[in-house]
């Protein structure tokens, strides 16, 4: 069946398991898939919105309720959902970042940070890693004296992964934000990778802003996110229009500048929102995810030669492997190459994997079951097995 | 039922004829119905997302000829889509407008546009209407001059809606563009109303940008939109990231700075992709939709005291009146007051209309049957008699 002559139906969840790294905590709640489709319409959140006129303010649907929620959920004052985390990261870089001023990043920042500081005329410099993948605070206190002495005044604004894109490694963030807080430097959260995962409480982690994605890790549909602030901060992140018609003298209300206005008038925000209780109730069952995870794991590094990248033992479901020893050995001879290894997960309705990748590569078992980790677990090691290659109980 | 405890289901469309202003072009196809149920999980449309991984590139689903077909659909080179038409907006005051800069708009600018220059510290300057309520090229060239000699240069950007919120009206957007030209300003045309409901060439218009959005005017879910530019422009406005780590000398493909990298990820986009047939198609049938705005407009007309604002005879199907000497009259001393009129219209199963608006209100039949239109007409001059308002056939 297809939506339109040019469209496939998408089934990729339904009839596989999908463990792919950026897709796994964004599949929607069956309760999403009802908001989904009843506010399916373009602003379809907009019939009861009144004065002022301003999309966290509508109370049918409880979209108000909504936001303070929200903040709470991620130990925070105030907060506003935005068109993906990205969105989140431009409206703290415009607000915080001039041109030519010095902003720090990590070496394992997304590139939506990057483009984010790029977008405002930042200048980034990186903290350095550590030979374990984690960013520490001690590489954090040192990269801001030396980015301070260079540029004649300390960073403008600090962005820190709670977890990373590259190795699903969870970092120093207090501590960093403690050092970077004697600096005076405002500390941004990227929570895309924890935020509707695992526990968050950015007061705890004493941080100023936190950032989460609907899509990736809320069970929301694309985009979506949130920005979350202290109280002190909102008035700065969150500053309403101050600009004038010179002729018509109009004036533009509470809208916010930085947000655009409103921001989702409809199916997004709404899949957010009924996806909202299951989200808030999954973050307590973290401990079962990483179980999870850890089952399948333990297979791939039965198979000899596997090496994992991440941290140990993993403290988040997003991992990274090397298996240049191990399945890349039989992709050098095997007739489908590289592709060999996904179209033999494929074929047992295992997705999500890059297709031809056996070196390095990442997966994510983030919402699948016990018995499908078992079955991801015993896939890995027949597909071993199958082409000879030794698996040792670890 | 509910979606969940606290979410009713959205039935309004279904049990209704909605007639608000900016919803009524942004119901959804059936079509784009089915895709929203098919890819309502976050990055669903990520699944085959190859090398260089951009969301513009994809090719199954059948992103890429979506965006050629975008780009054509409204006479430009080149387009993307944005959450919004509001981030097109910004993403072009983002790359031409610096702080302090002249930036031109009109006393009909959409107030996004106004925050979109004010993000970029842009300085306003509004082209003044004429007395019908339109922005016309003689007035453009003399604010122009004028800004130009007080600002010692000439403005860098110039908006200007193709059809405005406030009345519906068609403004003289090629003659406008062509004054701008003579001082190389770009300029960019808010076709949220009309990208989607009416026939808009950008080359023939001679604008440099075409902006539209997706949930207001393209039976699309929110947010959405469509950016729109020129070969020429689209190099300065989709320019490619050139940040770099500082330590780990990361770059980052080809993600394009203003978009923020990619921009809709999921069930907006297909929801856009799949209603565009049917919209393509529409816009053809730009005629009938007048018709119907007209015989709601005619008995509007016939109800004594009522004032047509926008420009008659009407060229679109937003359109706003004056009922201060009709409906408002009967508020006065009506036991409802002003919320007599929308709870009558109510009962008649019309909704769309502020609640409690008699004197200045608009409405927007687009997308209504024939018989449809006929049925509010007649509810209209109903709810007149039944208040003794003098109907005289026009």
């Amino acid at each position: 069946m297809k939506c339109t002559p040019d469209i496939d139906l998408r089934d990729v969840e339904e009839m596989n398991i999908n463990i792919d790294p950026i897709q796994a905590a964004g599949r929607l709640t069956a309760d999403a898939m009802k908001a989904v489709i009843a506010y399916g319409d373009g602003y379809s959140v907009c019939d009861n919105c009144r004065k002022p006129f301003r999309l966290d303010y509508i109370e049918k649907p409880p979209i108000a309720t909504f936001h303070d929620d929200l903040a709470a959920f991620v130990g925070m004052d105030e907060a506003r959902v935005v068109p993906g985390a990205r969105r989140g990261f431009q409206a703290v870089a415009g607000t915080y970042v001039q041109k030519g001023d010095p902003v720090i990043l990590t070496a394992l920042s997304h590139y939506t940070e990057f483009i984010a500081v790029e977008n405002a005329g930042g200048i980034p410099h990186e903290i350095p890693k550590d030979t374990n993948n984690i960013i520490r605070a001690d590489a954090a206190a040192e990269r801001i004296e030396e980015v301070t002495r260079a540029s004649g005044r300390p960073p403008v604004l600090l962005f820190i992964d709670h977890v990373d894109y590259q190795f699903g490694n969870l970092h120093e963030v207090q501590e960093i934000a403690r050092v970077a807080h004697g600096y005076d430097i405002p500390v941004l959260l990227n929570g895309a990778y924890t935020v509707g995962t695992m526990p968050v409480d950015g007061k705890a982690l004493g941080v100023d802003f936190v950032v989460g994605s609907g899509h990736k890790s809320m069970a929301a549909p694309a985009p979506s996110g949130v920005l979350a602030t202290t109280a002190e901060r909102a008035e700065e992140v969150f500053r309403t229009t101050q600009i004038k018609g010179d002729l018509t003298g109009r004036t533009f209300g509470i809208k916010e500048v930085e947000m655009m206005g409103c921001t989702l008038m409809g199916v997004t925000l709404m899949g957010m929102m009924a996806s909202f209780p299951h989200v808030r109730a999954r973050v307590g069952r973290w401990d079962e995810e990483l179980a999870n995870a850890r089952i399948v794991l333990d297979a791939l590094r039965s198979i000899e030669g596997t090496v994992v990248k991440s941290e140990m033992p993993r403290r988040h479901t997003l991992t990274r492997v090397d298996t240049s020893a191990s399945f890349d050995r039989i992709a050098e001879t095997h007739k489908k190459r590289g592709f060999f290894l996904s179209s033999a997960l494929n074929k047992k309705g295992i997705v999500g994997v890059i297709p031809g990748a056996t070196k390095v590569w990442k997966f994510n078992t983030y919402g699948i079951s016990r018995a499908q980790a078992e079955y991801v677990a015993a896939a890995y090691i027949e597909i071993a097995e199958e082409n000879g290659l030794p698996v040792v109980s670890p």
